[in-house]
């Protein structure tokens, strides 16, 4: 994202493939900018003859064909929106073609040529906040209610677009602000030593405030969690079913499975949705020594996607269980089994191999175990129980859930001032220091919305939407 | 597809996200039936309190709020398209959603709730027929415009969609049925020996019949090739850079690539188009003795794929080659170099091996050859022109070609109930049994635009499309 887009905000006509990429029934392609209609007129031929840029209505639909000079690329739809009731406020188009790649491209680079320019990632959207069709945390909640896979991830987005979030933060600080221009009027007549104002109503907005971020703060961790899938690595020894228990836990298959140990080389990584709770499966080399160096890179990485996740399945063969070994396993996984932020469960697979699972062999394992056959899919639904209860046990209110990094920092970089305003007050430091440290808190907590911002803020923003948006 | 689609016309509304599968700035639902109206109201809340199924206007975008009793699902843009002016021609809605796989998921599952129900595969188009909106082979043409990812193929569903093909078939049948009128007016009259039609003027008919079916017959070996894309196979020996040929022509890195002799195990294809013709690589397990099982499946597989192939690339180490190797290649692949239907040529691969390419080594080589080097991406160029020139040779006209193997099918049968009529009349046989093979070779004519048909047919033809469209 280059500076010109959010600082001089170019102004001119942007175009991008809105749908997901690939083939589909139909494709939308987004145009925006002053030149949107003429443009539109460049290259559709309405069905209607006497259709032109003087008597087109803004939110109908015209169908026609697009052209390039003779030759007729597409028979589409056409619908013009009118500044600024489109998304990004200004002139727009939506051209619904066929959704062959081919037209797709052929189309965008038609429009390209007709003076049309490629739109950077999320630079509809960056236009939309420019013209003051959004704010910019609301703006972030679109990225994340088109990344959103589950009820929780779409819930939080979803709350964050229509304002839930921008409305807390701008309560919180038109409080600050309202005290803060008591506090610099104070300055202003510095000499006199007057107090405008009052401070125990002041340490007491201080000490909600401190309360209200630290909540929003302390949310993240859940909150992100929640949003991108809680990470589950599935590990155990070569051959103990690991990717068969993944395919039965994605009821499909993604991995190579076969008979020859080693099979899976890379970590496969996929997401399943259980009651809404999006969980990141990672399914990982079979731990076990190799001289095969494609498999020991892999091997490296199981190690790794241990330490990230948050529940670990072992999976073993049942008829391979007996003291000795379940003792190695307490012993090689300790650090993961004391974690307190990691859940470990057994999985005891292949029980199709047993007439019935042996008392004993129950009472021996010492750790939480679920008896599965992942060949013949029996008994998944119980660890899949299991999973969702880890969940619901770490109970999270229906409160406002932060899950974005940037909104986390700048949060705690608000608390942290905020933190210090308190302690400065404490020991009496001059308001002109104390006042530094709100307008930081303030500072920080406008960067959420978008009430004070910079360029590379937004060129960090918008570079992660997808082209389209 | 079940049979009431095509018999009864299932009169209820259906239902299908019409854009590409997976995430996007937007995605597109579509709904057609009689219900899909009040539908629309039962789900959707427009920003305009008064607007409702009596003042809504067909063609026209509104937003508003897809709500699931009290929770908002998405903010949407929605369309009504009054019958009989929509793509089935029957009452339909598009609704505009944020292109979240969740909200997609989530909005068809509300959409049935109400009481849609899911689209099976073309059943849109299949409605259009229905409904008179396109001719059969029109319809078809849809899924090929769909699927088309070149130039050619572009150009060959395009025509065939705004009825180039269909209105060739429809002369050349019309021809026929007058006729074929006059014939049966003959066998009305049978037993006082008139003749109504001119024998003459019929078997020049006859003829030109012939000609053209033959023809259209002719041109389906061409248009499927140019339609699927040309299968190029690589073969070579392991290690000598196959894979890496592959990336460089692809341009991107879609094979694993290691300096492991045995790493691509499975035959990758993929795509590319150069100058509008589409070529379909086939990158190939390393011929060599393996004792890996997993490997050795591979390196059958090269054989079935060298088979399919019409073009095929000799990958070899330009270190390596000595006249004794080259006679070894001449002897292995004699036979695909000696098939005219083949093209073989060699691909001196590491040019960057060497200094200069020794001129006895040109010489030496008896095949057609181009020296590359694919790590450093040298002289790729040269090898996509011979592929193209490999097309340009065949050299086929711009007139219509068949790309459907039903519509080829359709010819095949049209043509040999003709050339059995101009036997029958070669042979005198009685007009009666003449006009039972003209009755057939105008029914398969009809089964190509549809105005003969049967529901196992249009089953089979629409099962292929996807779902949405």
């Amino acid at each position: 994202m280059s500076l010109s887009h959010s600082t001089g905000y170019n102004n001119d006509t942007i175009c991008a493939v809105a749908t997901s990429p690939g083939m589909g029934a139909i494709a939308v392609i987004r145009i925006s900018g002053p030149d949107s209609l003429p443009l539109l007129f460049n290259l559709f031929q309405p069905k209607n003859k006497n259709l032109s840029t003087d008597n087109i209505q803004s939110h109908h639909v015209y169908f026609g064909e697009i052209r390039n000079e003779e030759k007729v690329l597409d028979e589409v739809l056409a619908t013009y929106f009118k500044a600024p009731h489109s998304y990004t406020g200004e002139d727009a188009v939506e051209i619904s073609c066929h959704g062959s790649e081919y037209v797709q491209e052929q189309l965008i680079q038609l429009i390209i040529e007709k003076g049309g320019r490629m739109a950077q990632a999320g630079e509809f959207t960056l236009r939309a906040f420019l013209n003051g069709k959004m704010d910019l945390s609301q703006a972030e909640a679109v990225a994340d209610l088109i990344a959103s896979e589950s009820g929780m991830a779409h819930r939080m987005a979803m709350s964050q677009m229509r304002g839930g979030f921008s409305d807390k933060i701008a309560e919180l600080r038109q409080q600050l602000v309202q005290f803060a221009s008591l506090m610099e009027l104070e300055l202003d007549f510095g000499e006199e030593d007057v107090e405008f104002a009052d401070r125990s109503r002041f340490m007491e907005l201080i000490s909600t405030l401190i309360k209200e971020l630290t909540l929003l703060k302390d949310s993240f961790k859940m909150g992100n969690v929640l949003k991108k899938g809680i990470p589950v690595a599935i590990i155990g020894k070569p051959n103990a079913g690991k990717s068969t228990l993944l395919n039965a836990l994605l009821n499909e298959e993604k991995a190579i499975v076969s008979d020859i140990p080693g099979t899976t080389r890379d970590a496969l990584e996929d997401t399943i949705v259980l009651e809404g709770y999006s969980f990141r499966f990672i399914d990982t080399a079979g731990l076990r020594e190799s001289e095969d160096i494609v498999e020991n890179l892999g091997i490296e990485r199981t190690y790794d996607k241990i330490r990230q996740a948050s529940l670990i399945l072992y999976v073993c063969d049942i008829s391979d269980v007996n003291r000795e070994n379940t003792n190695e396993v307490l012993e090689e996984f300790k650090t993961y089994i004391q974690d307190e932020n990691k859940h470990f469960i057994m999985v005891a697979n292949k029980t199709d191999k047993l007439e019935e699972i042996p008392m004993n062999l129950k009472e021996m394992l010492e750790l939480e175990t679920v008896f599965v056959s992942a060949k013949r899919r029996e008994n998944i639904h119980l660890l899949a129980e299991t999973l969702v209860n880890h969940v619901k046990e770490q109970n999270f209110s229906e409160s406002i859930l932060v899950n974005n990094s940037r909104h986390y920092e700048a949060l705690a970089k608000a608390l942290e001032s905020i933190l210090q305003v308190e302690t400065g007050f404490e020991q009496q430091v001059p308001t002109d220091l104390i006042a530094i440290d709100i307008r930081q808190a303030l500072y920080h907590l406008g960067s959420i919305t978008g009430e004070v911002t910079s360029d590379e803020i937004l060129g960090n923003i918008f570079s992660k939407f997808c082209i389209g948006k």
